[in-house]
């Protein structure tokens, strides 16, 4: 083949030749609560993530997957104080067991993705990222525009990441979805979650709580003190803080869904666009 | 804890003290087919993993290691072809495979680290390198550089990364070990292999070889034929294509040791700065 010939160019240029916009993505999240259980350290939903591979894939569409840290990273971020940085040399090991244990749930992730057809790729967030109190001061995206661009799907996830002022911080799948919808133009984003969507209170202890079908950054302040929160320990902050994320990128045009993801076919007719399953997050 | 508070601020700051130059680590690079077996598809050798780590632990050196892809990355590369680049789509969920497959080798070097007690914490090559015909054209070094600066153990390897001309291309271990060597100002290079050093000809066939104490920029023309090349499929070239690699360090002054990592005890004092124990690869 010599250089790669003429071949592989073709199917290269063929990438390129979707105009300086790229592929439009839909960004997907995949709730850690969703494809692990909560309740049981390093317990991952392999029928749960067996059914929503296939519902991916069934899209056909180019999507960007991210998934959260779920019974995986949560526990051992919060047995080595990792949420508030790095004080002291014994939390080194701490960072080394979070990132390996996000690794093997982003794994369980891929093996299923790559069961139903699709040729999904991992892409660590602390191998590109920085950030700067919790906050995602750069990150290279080049690799994820470039793997979406050959036809590849990348597979991100939250992540212990180096930060400039704390030594490391928690970026949240949630944090990571919004600094990846806006910086690749997704069409749309769909939140999979473990309830119907966002609720005027917890729907899993509060039988009066409601489905709030639509939140725009206007009616928000009113609502933020009684929105419900997701079970289990989470040390990325729950249902309140994934709203905040995705107001923001309601403010840029980008529309966000928070769904069921663990009722069959919900998450893959969101992803095509259907609307009125759980709660629209926009800005009129 | 707030914001992450006076504490953190003093680990993170100790790191920064360092100077400009940061901690030079050691880079140290783990052959393929020292920690695998060649001859049988994902065939890890967990016993010579567990020695060699700590071997690395034990010399309290700043360290970056680099692993080769072994019996598993390279099957699948060689099946899918994609060494020569992407061609037709058939070859996507080949790179989908290739990836997943080293991230499974990096997962028991990980942990064989982490049961030395070396806080490691792996580093994708592909979410941080772009390729341009099979050489790094551009490459975010930031997270080797931060968690290093720590003291955690950045462990990288090689991959199937993205390629502005040919799609994607394999980075080699090799490659990575001089990129990231000069890239980080390593205070020397250890590359351990599964012979003991370079030999003037193949010592696993030829009983007359000899080995090689001592290469440099100039002898190498006229050795270059007649070096021995390292056993079972090797999609990134063997040890001819190493010493190149190497020959390119030495030129900016970093001395790299080609060392028998099969052999007990001969890495760490290698890592050490101890000399004469296999080839030397140097500029005058």
């Amino acid at each position: 083949m010599g250089d790669g010939g003429t071949e592989a160019k073709n199917l290269v240029l063929s990438s390129r030749m979707r105009g300086p916009g790229g592929t439009r993505p839909i960004v997907v999240k995949l709730g850690g609560s969703v494809i692990t259980d909560k309740s049981r350290k390093f317990c991952v939903r392999r029928e749960v993530l067996k059914r929503l591979a296939e519902e991916l894939a069934a899209t056909g569409e180019p999507l960007v997957v991210v998934h959260g840290g779920g019974s995986f990273g949560h526990p051992l971020a919060s047995e080595y104080g990792l949420r508030s940085g790095l004080r002291e040399r014994s939390q080194l090991i701490g960072v080394s067991l979070t990132h390996r244990a996000m690794e093997q749930l982003n794994g369980y992730v891929i093996e299923a993705l790559q069961g139903a057809g699709l040729p999904a790729v991992a892409i660590q967030p602390s191998a590109c990222a920085v950030m700067e109190r919790g906050r995602i001061a750069y990150m290279e995206i080049r690799a994820f525009k470039e793997f979406l661009g050959l036809g590849l799907v990348p597979v991100s996830y939250g992540d212990v990441v180096p930060d400039l002022a704390r030594g490391v911080s928690i970026l949240s799948g949630d944090q990571l979805v919004v600094y990846l919808a806006q910086k690749l133009n997704a069409k749309r984003v769909v939140i999979g979650v473990d309830v119907g969507g966002v609720y005027t209170g917890d729907p899993k202890v509060d039988k009066e709580a409601k489905l709030i079908r639509e939140i725009t950054p206007e009616d928000w302040e009113k609502m933020e003190k009684s929105i419900g929160g997701a079970r289990g320990p989470d040390v990325t902050g729950g249902m309140a803080n994934k709203i905040r994320e995705l107001l923001e990128l309601a403010k840029c045009g980008i529309e966000a869904q928070v769904v069921d993801a663990t009722r069959p076919g919900v998450v893959k007719r969101a992803i095509l666009g259907e609307p009125g399953m759980g709660t629209r997050i926009i800005s009129r």
